[in-house]
């Protein structure tokens, strides 16, 4: 048997994940999709190929591959694999999400970040330092008089309003379904968090929101969620904090939202296209502040650690972590 | 007996302040310094004041009150009371700072708001945006990857510390005198926080600092103490966050260390001259951060409370909290 590892890396992505990877499944036989120096032993071994790692694979780099039965994605996100366009993936083969600590704590970090600078009016500051204008301060808020809507109630999303209840804010969150549990624990906090869920969750939850923070997974479900409808939903004067994909927001409803003033400022990390492109409105727009897709990256350190374990699991005979269920898409 | 008080509020500032005053202390009679319709009132009653509660007052407003004996000062900084060319306090007065945690927390949020943002690559985006620079991420580091220096371990550094370690950094602290104490508390943190004092714990502290958070009271010994020997301590690609006083920092020598590499970033919230001149530097700076003085401004709604008690407990002969001792300077 053999694992293919299919991704957009470059090279010294290539180099770095190769020699973790090895060191992580020494008895593994490891094939790179789009190494030139290994096509050779890749057609000679493609039926061997029963597990394959794969972070933004080309189209077609899992065709062929009669004996794969698990896909170990390097990313959190599963969207771009699980697209029809795709194709990449047969119905009987299992689809398992990165879910690493240390990757739950990078979104925390940058949830936190854009919370703060919100809050405080900080982020405004540095956007409004190209004026050099000495700007009047917001009217004063606590942290406990700051309400934050989380939306997606997951790893990440626990995470994230954990450390936001740690800060003081009164934190709710929202997922579409309804859960099993009743409250995210929050670690060293005196209060916890109320979880909401369904369309009408969604609506209480946002109409006393003063920042709201997407988390959420992308499918068919959430795509476009934060659309004209949603946003009008929200207090006169919030913020938008959008870490899960660009298509959970309608871009023209945000910048309209943002123009009237419905919206005091969005913070983006990610985006419909990607590079957002040069001449985006969103690059010039005084009330948004754009990120570019680093919210939570993959640390690899960490993560071949994830990937061996469940690889693992897998030769064992058990089911590996995280699988992703199809029907719900994440 | 009667209550100064003396400040430069705005006309809004005074209707908020003297009504949360009133309401705070309504057994004392109240003049305002600086209140036209009270100039009458104010000179039959000025041998009567022997409490003044101050914010930036004018100079000469302390004069010409025989029976003053305690200065309640509504900012935490005391430096330009202190001022010998202020004249403002004879030495018999008694000088309370203002301590009030919402103005911790305040400054922790400020702290953790520029560290996170430094840490994570996320403010240079933000800095970027201007250009529609889809930016490379920094290289990956986890928070307990990087070493913060925080100056000063009073409340406030004690604040920020806890705070920060709190998120998983390696938090250092300083100051300038031994302490009775060796350690401060982090509340819900696996690790506490290593406190150095005196010339060689500084030097020693900076040699491992990957950020540096200032929170230093403004004293004969603290001025001019961020200086290019500083700074050349520290190591290449550091960051420092100034959140004590502007006359902490010599600019030129903060410039040249950021135009050369030796610092990556700067988030400066205080300034020699305030507001920062439009012609300044600093505001064009692309590795600077200015904000215009607000990391953690006093909350009346609450400093009321503290002006308020401390006040009681020198009417019932008590000595006040947080006393200025005049030879430290704070």
């Amino acid at each position: 048997v053999a694992i293919l590892v299919a991704a957009d890396f470059d090279a010294a992505g290539w180099a770095l994940w190769c020699r973790l990877l090895r060191e992580a499944l020494p008895d593994e036989r490891l094939l790179r999709a789009d190494d030139p120096s290994d096509a050779a032993a890749f057609s000679a071994e493609a039926a061997a190929i029963d597990v394959a790692v794969v972070a933004n694979p080309k189209p077609g780099s899992l065709h062929g591959l009669p004996r794969l039965r698990f896909v170990q994605s390097l990313w959190a996100g599963v969207d771009r694999l699980l697209a029809p366009a795709a194709g990449l993936l047969p119905d009987d083969v299992l689809l398992a999400r990165m879910v690493d600590p240390a990757m739950n704590a990078a979104m925390a970090e940058t949830a936190l970040w854009a919370v703060l600078g919100l809050h405080r009016g900080l982020l405004q500051c540095v956007h409004r330092q190209r004026d050099a204008v000495w700007a009047d301060p917001l009217p004063l808020r606590r942290a406990d008089e700051v309400r934050v809507a989380v939306l997606g109630a997951g790893q990440m999303g626990r995470t994230v309003a954990a450390r936001l209840v740690q800060q003081g804010y009164r934190v709710g969150a929202w997922r579409r379904g309804a859960a099993v549990d009743a409250t995210v624990d929050a670690p060293g906090a005196a209060t916890s968090v109320d979880l909401h869920h369904g369309a009408d969750g969604l609506a209480t939850l946002l109409a006393g929101a003063h920042i709201v923070v997407s988390l959420l997974p992308l499918t068919p479900a959430t795509d476009g969620l934060l659309d004209a409808r949603c946003l009008a939903g929200l207090p006169r004067g919030a913020c938008v904090v959008n870490l899960g994909r660009g298509a959970h927001v309608v871009d023209a409803d945000l910048l309209a939202a943002l123009d009237c003033g419905q919206l005091r400022h969005a913070v983006l990390d990610v985006f419909n296209v990607e590079p957002l492109p040069p001449s985006h409105r969103y690059w010039s727009h005084p009330a948004v502040t754009v990120l570019p897709h680093i919210a939570a990256p993959t640390d690899p350190r960490s993560a071949v650690g994830v990937v061996a374990a469940n690889i693992a699991r897998y030769r064992a005979g058990h089911a590996p972590l995280h699988l992703v269920d199809r029907t719900r898409g994440y």
